[in-house]
């Protein structure tokens, strides 16, 4: 059978660039919703706002000016997590207690000068632009030789503790691997010692196949909502080349992510009519530290709604301290996506 | 050296129950907040609301009517994420889509008529009854042999996805163990046969020395903000002796434990003077699993506020791709809890 088929009985699936598996309740989407609603921050933005420390000519918190952008802009952030002169010092006391100073660079890129655009609303070719931009500082970053990890990265909406509307994404890069990538690293080796093929080749094959799951594809890309997605509305771009990282993308590939990313950030907000909040970023092979053949770059998004622009997912308790769960299927979310218009509503 | 000290240098430290680590960045803390100001729902609750399906006497989403009941009342959730008769079933497409049916049993518990009341605001026999509550239905579930674990836990405010602020928790019990409870066995598992001692033995036993984290003590439990906390007041309750499960609680910790319960969450309320929201949770060994030497019983606490009622911290972009990541260290939340009156700022 090439199908899932449990009915609408509850089940869990395995996500294998974690291993860690998600709870599927199908049977309980009926659910009514008496909890929180959220605001929805009024959309109406001037295309320069004097008091937006993203716009160009503003003044940041360090006192730097903003030069007068007409593409992208990125600096080290004001406030960053992680610094570059941290000296390296480890602490254990009786495996009990572990920890070891972390050294990094964090950036800011503002996507646009536009104060009043989303990536959606912007011209394909802008988003090149700030593809084009992803790939120079990864370079840049990768040049650094203590730098093992360069995570990019864009916290859209309010409600995803976005504190600027200014289009704008981060790029934090560390000596250490995180941990979400270090999960990634070892299932995509395991695989790989196996097959000899990257894991997300052989997935992406299947899942173009299968078609159930599919959002778009095209040339050097598909985008799709995992089989083991988490969130309501989860999705996953993946490149149809087994490339390492961003550095490894030619033009024509660079042209394709953003005609991907402009379609799926589109549906997004055409789903609920509403600008679409989400976290994504790409995930990536470590960097001065060897070549990476079992790494195959893709892009996560992973957006809070779950049934109107004002109700959200809650992971919660359960989730929390047990495991992550959902309600509607990752087919239906996917469905619902691809039957959504790849022409932006605000757009005329 | 017994303290850790890397003065305010950006740092990771190790969760030793589940492997994984945080990002600590305290030099991070005066950052300003520009983003979304959560809202405060209204606090005025009559103690009995004619239109909430948890009070007693009313009608649930299935029909059925509520008893009068006095101290605490449980019943089988209406819209459960696990049900009690999904066959078993398996799915495993070339290692690629991997699935299984789950089997469970979801219930609610109110912890009081009262409709107006949360945990600290109820008398300590009260927050007893729902302790002897949480025993008698592990017991009565663990003896459903097809259950491995049994989730005891609370979301309390909207902000954590309570839809009802009826003071109640829910028990999610399923027949396979979750990711989170699967990490913590392995971690446990791997202490334990190294030193035939459960970790959190000797883990609360070199906290109590250095008092840097502890909240709260009694004869038999100790309330702390974890070396390796990842939300800016993350507590655990951990009890003294290395009890496998709740089950193994005597009278005498069990009145222990409300005390200690009672006290952690006023603490939590005085802070910032707000019905401090949270998910909370007991973990514990699996059941109908043969023994386990190596688990030790202990709740964590996950609250969101950061800095004010209205301010949360976001786990969001780099947190979900990369790294749990927090600004104030440990060490300042606990100090800023112990500070904290251990009568509620609501009582006269
Ligand atoms: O069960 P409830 O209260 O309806 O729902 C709440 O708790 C559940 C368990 O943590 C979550 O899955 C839901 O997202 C949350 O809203
Ligand atoms: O860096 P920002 O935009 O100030 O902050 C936002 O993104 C960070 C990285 O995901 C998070 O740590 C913060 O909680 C969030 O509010």
């Amino acid at each position: 059978q090439s199908t899932l088929n449990f009915g609408d009985s509850p089940h869990t699936r395995v996500n294998i660039l974690t291993g860690e598996k998600v709870l599927v309740s199908p049977h309980r989407s009926k659910r009514p919703w008496q909890g929180q609603v959220e605001d929805l921050p009024g959309d109406d933005r001037p295309a320069y706002d004097p008091k937006c420390y993203l716009c160009p000519t503003n003044k940041r918190a360090d006192g730097d000016i903003n030069p007068d952008y007409k593409e992208s802009f990125v600096f080290v952030n004001d406030f960053s997590a992680l610094l570059k002169d941290t000296s390296q010092q480890e602490f254990n006391e009786d495996e009990l207690f572990i920890a070891e100073t972390e050294k990094g660079i964090c950036k800011v890129i503002a996507f646009t000068p536009r104060h009043d655009l989303t990536l959606p609303e912007m011209e394909q070719s802008a988003i090149k632009a700030v593809v084009d931009l992803w790939q120079k500082e990864f370079e840049e970053l990768s040049k650094v030789e203590w730098i093992r990890y360069i995570q990019i990265f864009e916290n859209k909406g309010a409600i995803m503790g976005c504190s600027n509307p200014h289009p704008h994404g981060q790029i934090w890069s560390q000596n250490h691997l995180p941990v979400e990538i270090q999960k990634e690293c070892v299932q995509q080796q395991k695989y790989f010692d196996r097959y000899q093929r990257t894991l997300l080749a052989d997935y992406i094959k299947a899942e173009l196949k299968k078609e159930e799951r599919i959002i778009d594809e095209n040339d050097s890309f598909v985008s799709l909502v995992p089989f083991w997605a988490a969130w309501p509305y989860e999705a996953m771009i993946v490149s149809k080349r087994a490339v390492q990282n961003i550095a490894g993308f030619d033009e024509k590939e660079k042209e394709d992510l953003a005609a991907i990313l402009k379609l799926l950030t589109t549906r997004y907000d055409n789903l609920f009519k509403t600008s679409f909040p989400y976290s994504a970023g790409m995930h990536q092979a470590p960097v001065n530290n060897g070549d990476h053949p079992e790494w195959h770059w893709h892009m996560h998004f992973y957006p809070p709604l779950l049934r109107s622009a004002t109700v959200k997912k809650f992971m919660v308790g359960y989730e929390m301290l047990a495991n992550p769960q959902r309600d509607i299927t990752p087919e239906v979310a996917a469905e619902q996506l691809r039957n959504c218009a790849t022409k932006h509503y605000k757009s005329k």
